[in-house]
């Protein structure tokens, strides 16, 4: 980014409302990426296709060369709307950001609100990373050694470690380390697992000693998120925890826009480059709140879906989404960060948890390792809910995974008024018995500015419990209400009044968002039931349901239940783990035991394609219902729906006296 | 090097004659440097420390800023030589490079001269790098495990090849390469030898078959010079060899110089991309002359003496001079040759032989290896001879090892009119008997220009042998003669008249030479004789004595024995191999099992140092005499010497007919 002071003769100033953050920027050059260097987060769901109007902006001031756009209205562009995306810069510029199109930090990292059953206790053995003091005898004539010689005695000698492989870094800088404190050194031995013997490797070596000084970075890098956690590994605890958007954000929401986005010239690059720059800035962010030194982080390792990984490691993904659906590598070799751009000292390696198939991915084998699932008995279903649905079944003796497409409905994609989960969206949502009037909770109780994906599927609940909305997801005809209304995409229902919200706007959710979220539920449990069906397994033989996914770790089981999103099982058997992949880089980080399970995880999983598989069609259509066609899969559902209308509570209220 | 058309302010323009080059240095910038830079090689035997002279310039036109040195006389710098170590540039110069102050490439490479004895026959089992050549089933909904997966699948069923660690680069490239020809490609793989098991690591994947290109560059790191030899794999061959001074000798002829030089600011980085600098010479040289691509070049094996290895590295060789003279490493971890900024494809990797102290390096190990010495029960004396000798005593049970420093005599360096041995050099010396002249025999059969290594013994052995010095190396009280006369530094012979020679000047043997060729021969002995005697053995029980070097390739052993060189020992116990380092990276390249066996050397030699021997300091003195102070150490040399004083045929004549 160049400052405006030296403005050359082809470059215009913006400046971004509400930030006011100038920019020097290239004429002709791409609102929306000037936006991002300038550090302002843009959403841009559809990736810059402009097609998802989600990076509208006002231009105040200036001119901008912009195609029209369908996701506009008339007004909208008179007014000056322009989508960012489809904008060049011509003149200098006064550009307002509004709050529906920013991506704000607040609230992101929310309390987990459930305790987390991780099996901590079985990961703390055999270390990948860990630190050896010695005190070696100086050379003598008699016994003149070459110093690597010395060391590798001294390491045999004193901690038993041998066959060590040595970094070519730390055999430059040997000399003068082993000399700085009089043969007083610490030596840092990173292990890896491969292939059934551990690789252990000589990384780094540093005068004194400083055993004390021993942490690691584990990252889970999600395609909307991107959590990071410093370990200190000597007291095996966490430091600290940040979470940031994955600033590929503005080059797309979901891993499809991505993978399209990585096809254009310079693409790859560009989406690597800026998830490595969220990452760095989550260091960043880790080492100030800890006062760490970066030197003395040792290891990074990181899980996230197949694309993520991918993208990280600069890895083409243009196979991921053709079929046969081939990842490059299910086993990425560790590699040094730096190489990939990462702020970190220059021995620390870069491991990533293994990865499976395109669409079940490291995140996944990691979850799967953090709820011990490898280790139980138990019949179990692991759901990761999100716009890529991903499903394992199965024990310690055997995994089956599928992936499906459930639409970006459950991170507020696709949603009229739908955001992702920070401070001011909608997270749940009753209808208050006594008043009748909706009750919403918003993220960090501020005004609300949109829907996440807890709260749609709340609302939708709500709707349909209180008959606002029949089986079919449409408003039940007859209803009259001030809040069900006619609206430009149809039926309606006003959650929030416009001069409540944040935006200005009334906050609905019209007919059109609740089928987009009825086909995403439909198709999470059109794959439950065509993993379990593929292998003979009935829900009921199910011992328990793990949800994983920070979308997952805020939904009310209820709820989902009653959409038909989650089975209809007895609710004690359902475990919310939250982030499971962050935990399960956790573990591997402690232990290269849990490194090794994981390898053995991803190894016994088999994984089923949907995209091309009938059963599957089969059961989302059935389940295109609330809860579902066939009513006897719900039976608590069917018993209150029952209930509710024989007790006929809320839904007279709603229709506002004329029912 | 920039181009004299866009001059600066503080630049100033400088042409070399008579190459005719111009270039642009900074003003005040140290004229050797800038000469450097201009590609021009001068000799600096001292590194630049303004006290040998080698050299020496002729400012023909401009002023440099200059310290006086003793090295020029006072009418040298009145006519404008300068040394261009000492002088700073003032203003435009024009200078003039005299023909002793170049090194000149010209016969450089001289045919080998002997059959070299090589164990080619064992050394071409276990190749390090290999190809595989693999048609891939392509990946189906059935089968789409991951490329990586697909691809080692194929190398464990189709070539048994497994545990295989794979390059991050290999994993990079995997999804267009294994497309781009219909899943037909060639893997590489690349064995290295750690710690008795082999580590296999796939380094490169290239589309379709190329498993006739399969190339690796095999070299030695002289001091002096740096030879390269490109191998075809395949037809396990030598395709091409070239060799080259060492650019590094503008910073320092022997190593001692080049630690020191090191140790200035910024040095040890000079000196790295000054050897860098000549292999990527050598690099393009042999891959034009054999029309081979750089890409096809798949290892880089080196070996030289233990600081040439430490300065390629970049590894600080401080510690190698200093008591108790450590090396930093004596095995050096594999690293990527791009990274010391050699001009090979990414995934080549630089593998040095092992070395084993400060003064017996990889060369030693390297040599060793190629004279099949270590798999012999004969008892053996190797000996590389030159400014740092190194001595290898033993068989295939035992090996002990040490070094002297014999001083640079051997290299021509501290000899009035010493030269390395290329064009021009003085190789051999014999008085003609009918003329009683002497007759010379030149590099190239150039005009003289100096005397080489192989010469001053030629030329002292003559001398001593025809009467005309005594056993002290001082010319005979009573010899008159015109070739025998006192010059401004004592007595001396005069070899080639200046009329004849290249310089213009007389060459001459003067007393001082060949006191310092007696010192260097000395050192050798008492080297010889103190690890024999410290091992309990007599030279009479020797079977082989192999004289490696490129030095010991040009030597008589007779002329050899006659000044107390080597011993006296029936001469077809001699074995020369010349340039054996070279020759043992090159069976190192060819077989893993040799680089196996050259570690397996380097671990059984145990090591003397003679620096503080008394004993070594006993027979040094013992041996300053020709041949030796104890002629019972010598009797074919005694034999010969009284006869010819029984015969007298040359002496008189030497005597100008006085005597």
């Amino acid at each position: 980014m160049k400052t405006p002071n030296i403005k050359g003769n082809d470059e215009k100033k913006v400046r971004f409302e509400p930030d006011n953050i100038d920019i020097l920027a290239d004429i002709r050059a791409n609102l929306l990426e000037v936006a991002t260097d300038a550090g302002i987060q843009i959403i841009a769901s559809c990736g810059g296709a402009g097609t998802c109007g989600t990076c509208k902006v006002l231009v105040k001031s200036g001119r901008v060369e912009s195609k029209e756009s369908n996701t506009l209205t008339g007004e909208e562009f008179q007014q000056g709307y322009r989508l960012a995306c489809q904008s060049r810069i011509l003149t200098d510029l006064t550009v307002y950001i509004p709050v529906g199109s920013r991506l704000e930090r607040a609230g992101l990292t929310r309390e987990d609100r459930l305790p987390q059953r991780v099996d901590v206790e079985s990961s703390t053995a055999n270390p990948p990373l860990r630190k050896f003091f010695l005190k070696l005898p100086p050379p003598t004539l008699d016994d003149n050694a070459s110093d690597l010689t010395r060391l590798l005695r001294g390491l045999k000698q004193e901690h038993k470690l041998d066959n060590v492989a040595v970094d070519f870094d730390v055999v430059k800088k040997l000399p003068l380390v082993l000399r700085e404190k009089n043969w007083e050194v610490t030596a840092t031995a990173l292990t890896v697992d491969v292939a059934d013997c551990d690789d252990i490797r000589l990384i780094n070596i540093e005068p004194g000693d400083t055993r004390e000084q021993l942490y690691s970075l584990a990252f889970d890098i999600g395609t909307t998120t991107v959590s990071g956690r410093l370990l200190d590994l000597n007291k095996k605890n966490v430091v600290c925890q940040k979470t940031d958007f994955n600033h590929q954000m503005s080059y797309g929401q979901d891993v499809i826009s991505r993978i399209a986005y990585s096809q254009k010239p310079g693409g790859l690059d560009k989406l690597q480059q800026t998830v490595v720059q969220t990452v760095n800035g989550l260091i960043g962010e880790l080492l100030a709140e800890s006062h760490v030194t970066a030197e003395d982080i040792g290891h990074l390792m990181v899980a996230g879906n197949t694309i993520m990984i991918h993208l990280l490691f600069g890895i083409d993904p243009k196979y991921l989404r053709l079929s046969p659906y081939v990842p490059t590598a299910s086993f990425i070799p560790p590699v040094k960060a730096v190489e990939l751009g990462i702020k970190a000292a220059g021995h620390v390696c870069i491991h990533s948890l293994p990865l499976v198939a395109s669409y079940i991915g490291a995140d996944i084998v990691s979850g799967v390792l953090a709820s011990g699932m490898h280790r139980r008995a138990e019949l179990t279903l692991y759901v990761d809910i999100g716009t890529n649905g991903q499903i394992v079944l199965g024990s310690s003796e055997w995994m089956v995974t599928t992936a499906c497409s459930a639409g970006p409905a459950f991170e507020g994609g696709g949603i009229s008024h739908g955001m992702v989960a920070t401070n001011g969206a909608i997270e749940d949502f009753e209808i208050d018995l006594k008043t009748l009037e909706p009750v919403i909770t918003t993220i960090g109780n501020e005004k609300p500015k949109g829907i996440c994906g807890s709260g749609l599927i709340a609302i939708v609940a709500s709707l349909f419990v209180n008959g606002v909305i029949g089986q079919n997801g449409k408003f039940n005809a007859g209803i009259v209400s001030p809040r069900v209304r006619r609206g430009s995409d149809g039926m309606e229902y006003v959650i929030v009044q416009a001069a409540e919200t944040q935006t200005g706007r009334d906050i609905v959710i019209t007919e059109i968002d609740i089928e987009n979220l009825m086909r995403a539920k439909a198709a999470m449990y059109a794959g439950f039931q065509t993993l379990a069906r593929s292998v003979g397994v009935s829900f009921q033989q199910l011992d328990r349901v793990i949800v994983a996914g920070n979308f997952g770790n805020y939904i009310d089981v209820n709820k989902a239940i009653t959409i038909g999103l989650l089975p209809d099982l007895p609710r004690e058997r359902f475990i919310f783990i939250g982030n499971g992949s962050l935990q399960g880089v956790r573990l591997a980080s402690f232990s290269t035991d849990a490194m090794r399970d994981a390898r053995k995880v991803a190894g016994m999983m088999t994984n089923f394609e949907l995209s091309e598989n009938t059963d599957f069609m089969n059961n989302y259509v059935a389940a295109l219902f609330l809860p579902h066609t066939n009513s006897s899969e719900f039976p608590s559902v069917t018993k209150t729906e029952k209930r509710k209308q024989q007790k006929n509570t809320c839904l007279p209220q709603m229709k506002g006296g004329t029912n």
